[in-house]
């Protein structure tokens, strides 16, 4: 065994095995403690992408671990890590498999002098506080296990899809540490009595059923299951729906592509559709109260058939030790039957939207215009708010390309991630909308955009304030302060702005934009203060709300 | 006892006690899960001062704990929370008194669909992360004992200067509970034996003493002991030294104050003063890797008297049950004898600066000229690097008008910070001084001073990249994309600002921004890659340092 061994160092070998699982780039903000590891991360195969803030190092990291499969970020103690929480805690909600790698005090400075800079109160409390919110963490405080705590570690992000939090004291960069042969990852298999037992039941139910219907989420992306989810769809000829948060896991130009649900928020004909299906086949969706558009979602548990996972379940009852690809592999196999009543697909057929050239530009005309705007070529990463309402309608064309935190829902998530799914593709242009709140969170970002030469597009929804919560209840503090947002290119020394307020501006912008493939363009897209997507306008019809209603009479006749 | 209980509810009831504490300000940013207290604050006594980030909403709060003696910050659930935490666990390590209140999922709710937005795991996960980096706190479940957990939080908070976190669950805040009759805080007071004791061994050796020394930290100032400090270095003629977090604990132009003690980071006058005492008194002070000139410190433990708020110690030996105050105040009052042998106060005078028109400007003179600049009507808020560093031999007028995280030493403090000081006394300008790479970070905050019409003065200390990193181990991830910061009130749409490459462009950017008085001023400082302040330069000589030499010659030749 000792002869296998290849003797390395403990910051050499997790670089190796960064390297091994495919990572060509590390987000991150140096710092003291983590400096040593930067300089080796700096001669390594892999590129840097040093980020303003290590939160959007954090978002960074989670969108290229969406497009790549894996996202690393790399951090100093404390000041850096608790401010890269958030979007870890994002990742964990959202399953996406993030690598936290953050540097620490080195073990033998810790005796001679406990009030090191950066320390809260123990030298365990950054670890602590990432256990909460990862799969697995490690302090590679030990030279002789080291190796096979940065395996294991490595090993359950990758299982699990879940962020997970590696530490490594800056003594214990350069020490000498053993690799042992890479025991290989045993795979996870169902249990076959179980498995056939779940997938006899499932297949019965779909047989007998007259309108079955599949509602795709996230984790079939995740998990590598676009291909057998399609090749479910195609054989069994049944509808498909997507969730918001698994929106793009199945092309949205396919003939079979229903839309995204999402209770009664989302497009009428897709709520009807899948909550009259006699059955209903859920795979990987989380099924979140977004998913279920804020408690609108009546789905009768006795007609579905959830596999995820966490969890296979058909109607009342749960099967253990089967895994979401075996089941869902082997129904695209069972005697399930074609759906012999077809359902009328009525996807939103882009209107003929002619612009109005002095029309002052509202959301929904917005978002019917972006519809043509997309190609095959572009990546929608879209932030929270009606910005992530809106946008739930637009048709997208490639597996993946929507990208969004629509779970967890961390206002200034998609500039940072543009820059994460840009620098892991650059030939996908990455496409923004972001309210002008959560802008002001991340907009920064777009100087990382001009430094790496990226060229993504935002749209700034401009709406001077918390459209959601203005929603939900009006008060002075959902009242933002008004940014030249169009003018961050003289700030930042780079990228082109302009200024939309009518649909004749938002035709210029347009073109201008697309012509300018050199660096970012961020067009300031004016809006009425209460104006708002048909999705929010159909959960109001639906909540029968009358929030807002008179000031917005008020204010649109102006 | 019955009687005695007034009824209210617990949202009206917190925000009683928030105002009874003595707060005028909130800082934070709404969301749906604390909408409705945001609505009961707005018609509160108390102002909402919203910010861009929640991170900035921690910072503002911690400064306006620092100089108003507690603070609160009001952010939603998980997304707002966890953006905040580094703030609230620099908060921690520092001793500022801040109130963490978040927003949470009802408990209602929370059956009906275990997967509700924000949510990262469980639903006490963000309350265990901030169990770690506060002092207490409480989950506002049980209408029967929340007046009495707000009343133990609040109370904690105010005790130990360190931050607390209060969860209210949204459907929690209209409950009606009972705010039972405050019981009076128990003071905490001093064992009479041990206090004695300690009293009289200190006199001993204080008064046998031929060259005493007091240094003090900040918490003289977190406890409110100032006034006992002046007292007892008055009475006592002894010369008083200052750590650099505690920096203007005591007028920096009292004639007994030395200077900032830092090892051989700080001046070496005052270094030699306090390393030769045969008797130095601690009060109040960390003593940090960073107080201590980054391992530099050479001070003999068997000469010292300690006293802070978790321990009182004299030579070797510990003393349990005394509190900071009564044995500050017992000394001040003690047979201590008056210092004899005088010491010659050699504080930097002020150099006679005379601008040069044409010469480049430096680090080293930047800090001389702004010596001058500052009077009784500044208050200096210092980022983290080389402004730190260069600003700690500047000249503090009144007490505690330096603010500084320089123990934590989390970057991106000084702006946000900033909104909290002057919000809390409008009549105090503030100076600030940050690093390109710290205002990159949080540097939007300009943002909420225009919103609230306040006029710091930002001078970003502009050297292209991390320096202090650069001065440790250089690599291309210390370089960071240059800014025209002088363009943010164009982006902002309020404020001024300008470039200063020579002396001579200083002198006109101080008088231009003396002017102006109605809104934040931005000077971007151009600064050579490779210069640095006096105090780093005094660290490189003393640690015979080399680093970055050859290349700093190469660029000065330009």
């Amino acid at each position: 065994m000792g002869a296998l061994m290849r003797s390395t160092t403990i910051g050499s070998y997790l670089i190796q095995r960064l390297e091994e699982e495919g990572l060509k780039h590390v987000f991150g903000i140096p710092g003291d403690y983590v400096l040593r590891f930067y300089d080796m991360l700096s001669s390594s195969r892999m590129q840097v992408i040093g980020t303003c803030t290590e939160a959007a190092a954090g978002f960074a990291a989670d969108a290229y671990a969406r497009v790549n499969g894996l996202g690393a970020v790399c951090v100093t103690y404390c000041v850096g890590g608790l401010n890269a929480l958030n979007a870890i805690a994002g990742a964990y909600a959202e399953k996406s498999p993030v690598i936290l790698i953050s540097g620490a005090p080195g073990l033998s400075e810790r005796d001679r002098s406990p009030l090191l800079h950066h320390k809260v109160r123990d030298f365990d409390t950054q670890r602590r506080i990432f256990e909460a919110v990862t799969v697995a963490s490690a302090a590679l405080e030990n030279p002789r296990t080291a190796a096979q705590e940065i395996d294991d570690t490595i090993a359950a992000c990758v299982r699990y899809k879940r962020p997970v939090y590696i530490e490594i004291p800056r003594d214990m960069v350069d020490q000498p540490c053993k690799a042992a042969p890479r025991r290989r990852a045993v795979p996870v298999v169902s249990d076959p009595a179980v498995l056939a037992e779940a997938l006899q039941e499932a297949s019965a139910m779909l047989r007998k059923a007259k309108r079955p219907v599949i509602l795709a989420g996230v984790e079939v992306h995740r998990f590598g299951l676009q291909g057998a989810l399609l090749k479910l769809v195609e054989r069994s000829g049944y509808p498909v729906a997507s969730t918001l948060l698994g929106k793009s896991v199945i092309s949205e130009v396919h003939p079979q592509y229903l839309g995204v649900y999402e209770g009664a928020v989302g497009l009428d004909h897709v709520r009807r559709t899948v909550e009259s299906a006699d059955a209903l086949l859920i795979l990987g969706a989380f099924l979140t109260d977004i998913d279920l558009g804020l408690f609108t979602a009546r789905l009768d548990e006795g007609r579905c058939i959830h596999a995820g996972d966490e969890r296979i379940s058909i109607s009342h009852h749960r099967f253990e030790h089967v895994t979401m690809a075996e089941f869902i592999t082997g129904l695209s196999r069972a005697p399930i039957g074609r759906r012999r009543r077809a359902v009328r697909i009525r996807r939103p057929t882009p209107r003929a939207y002619t612009a109005q050239g002095r029309r002052a530009i509202t959301v929904a005309r917005f978002f019917e215009r972006i519809n043509s705007f997309l190609d095959h070529s572009t990546i929608v990463i879209c932030d929270i708010g009606d910005s992530l309402f809106g946008a739930a309608d637009l048709t997208i064309h490639k597996r993946t390309e929507f990208i969004s935190p629509a779970y967890y829902t961390s206002m200034g998530f998609a500039v940072p991630a543009s820059i994460g799914a840009q620098v892991n593709n650059r030939r996908l242009r990455p496409i923004i909308f972001v309210g002008d709140g959560a802008f002001q969170m991340t907009g920064q970002e777009l100087s990382t955009a001009v430094k790496h030469g990226l060229n993504p597009i935002v749209f700034v929804l401009n709406n001077k304030g918390y459209t959601t919560e203005r929603f939900i209840h009006e008060g002075p503090y959902n009242d933002i302060h008004d940014w030249a947002y169009h003018l961050m290119p003289q700030l930042l020394r780079g990228g082109w702005g302009c200024e939309v307020n009518t649909e004749g501006d938002l035709e210029n912008a347009l073109s201008l934009a697309l012509a300018n493939k050199r660096s970012f363009s961020i067009i300031n897209v004016h809006l009425d203060k209460y104006d708002r997507s048909n999705a929010l306008e159909r959960l109001a019809t639906r909540l029968g709300t009358r929030v807002q209603h008179s000031s917005q009479k008020k204010v649109r006749k102006k």
